[in-house]
């Protein structure tokens, strides 16, 4: 089993931020990565569909054999917290993204003001208000949504003067006025965690989410004893709608050719 | 059958700039309009899943009782050209966004220039370029794909500093550089046309993509005898996937309080 690759899953690439910063800690393990992009992108979806995309991924990484699997997808996390007979009838643990963000603000000072920034599906499932505040009674928590950084960086728009105008308009907006954190609730973001970084000149401590989830995972499989101890190699990636960007995409965050297949799933 | 409703999908709201065309130039007229909000956007999906798509609305809006359909979606028209048997069995006359431009395209001297702007979906599937190359044997057609237009658009940012950014990238590009006219070949890109008409200060024709098919669709009504005569207004609105902001964006278009409906397609 401990030699069985881990499961991850998104709407789009944005989950191979989070596969990346595993591999960099955790060289040795195996993925098998599933990329819904026939639906992509989760964050204008409704709740339900989401619920079932997720439902269906989750059937078909198991029937993969994998470890363990992670939500890599913040949208998906969110709706799936709404419906846990979804991770339930399993012997495998299935992660999300959020538990290890809230675990890291835990040890924050709990009278500080903390800003989220993430899909419309994430924002408007109210988790990280509701979680953020059961957590530290005291905080204030001011959430918004940025649907346009996900496609923004899709596209590929990174360090330059559109990423540059697009972050400065959401950043500005009162909402986020006087925050002392910022989370980046959506996979895609630890793309533009510098700009983001920079916009606040030290001013707001930005939290890298990709690496918090990754430590979480290692903790995870360690505490299980299911970290992988041989240096076999095989990743794969599935799609549920083949595109050439995807492959690119994936192919950047490898540095490797990959091999990737279409699969359709019964949604 | 001259009184039942017109029939139009899009993946998302895109397909409302030409149901408001239409409105202005046929106040009569009722509409079903249907939103694949599920599958949107439809711009960076393979032609066979698009395909598929357009089939099971098309099926839906001939089950209406529709008098005419009008795919208004420039990534469905294009990949149902490779496809026809989409179109054919039916009693009704199911029309795309790409014909009408065609034939503007036609009457432009041929010795031109064309630019042509579009999703993934449209640019990849090279059916303008094919087209207008078989119409205008002496034009030079220069195609580029400008993925994060629509989901811009969707966000509302227009007339503002992030949508002149973005539409100054694009349209600064080398492969549009020294075009005559440019075909905006997205149904979402009425809403920035004066926006890029200004970019270009007159430079550059841009083909107001709307009127022509509004135009196109008068016409075909007129032709077939099926053009509304009573004032009786009931216009329906139905989504794959129910997201308030769809209905907002439907209300801004139409001026008017809207009644939207989920639909669950086989797809």
């Amino acid at each position: 089993m401990r030699n069985s690759p881990i499961g991850i899953f998104d709407s789009g690439i944005g989950g191979l931020t989070i596969v990346n910063a595993i591999k960099s800690i955790l060289p040795n393990e195996n993925f098998i990565y599933f990329g819904d992009t026939k639906h992509l992108p989760y964050g204008e979806k409704s709740k339900e569909s989401i619920q079932n995309f997720s439902k269906q991924i989750i059937d078909f990484l198991i029937k993969q054999k994998c470890k363990i699997i992670i939500i890599a997808c913040n949208s998906a996390s969110s709706v799936t917290y709404e419906k846990p007979s979804l991770l339930k009838n399993t012997k495998i643990e299935i992660l999300n993204v959020i538990d290890p963000i809230l675990l890291e603000i835990k040890k924050i000072n709990i009278n500080c003001s903390i800003g989220v920034i993430g899909t419309k599906a994430t924002i408007q499932s109210g988790i990280y208000d509701k979680k953020i505040k059961a957590l530290c009674v005291n905080a204030k928590v001011h959430t918004l949504a940025t649907p346009l950084l996900a496609p923004m960086i899709e596209e590929g728009f990174i360090n330059e003067k559109i990423s540059d105008t697009i972050i400065q308009k959401y950043l500005s907006n009162p909402k986020l006025k006087n925050i002392d954190h910022l989370i980046l609730a959506c996979t895609h973001y630890p793309l533009i965690y510098k700009e983001i970084k920079k916009y606040y000149e030290g001013n707001v401590t930005v939290v890298d989410s990709a690496y918090i989830i990754a430590r979480y995972v290692q903790k995870k499989l360690a505490i299980s004893n299911l970290l992988k101890n041989t240096a076999y190699k095989e990743n794969r990636f599935y799609v549920s709608n083949y595109t050439k960007s995807f492959k690119k995409s994936a192919k950047f965050f490898f540095q490797e050719d990959i091999n990737l297949e279409e699969v359709c799933l019964n949604v």
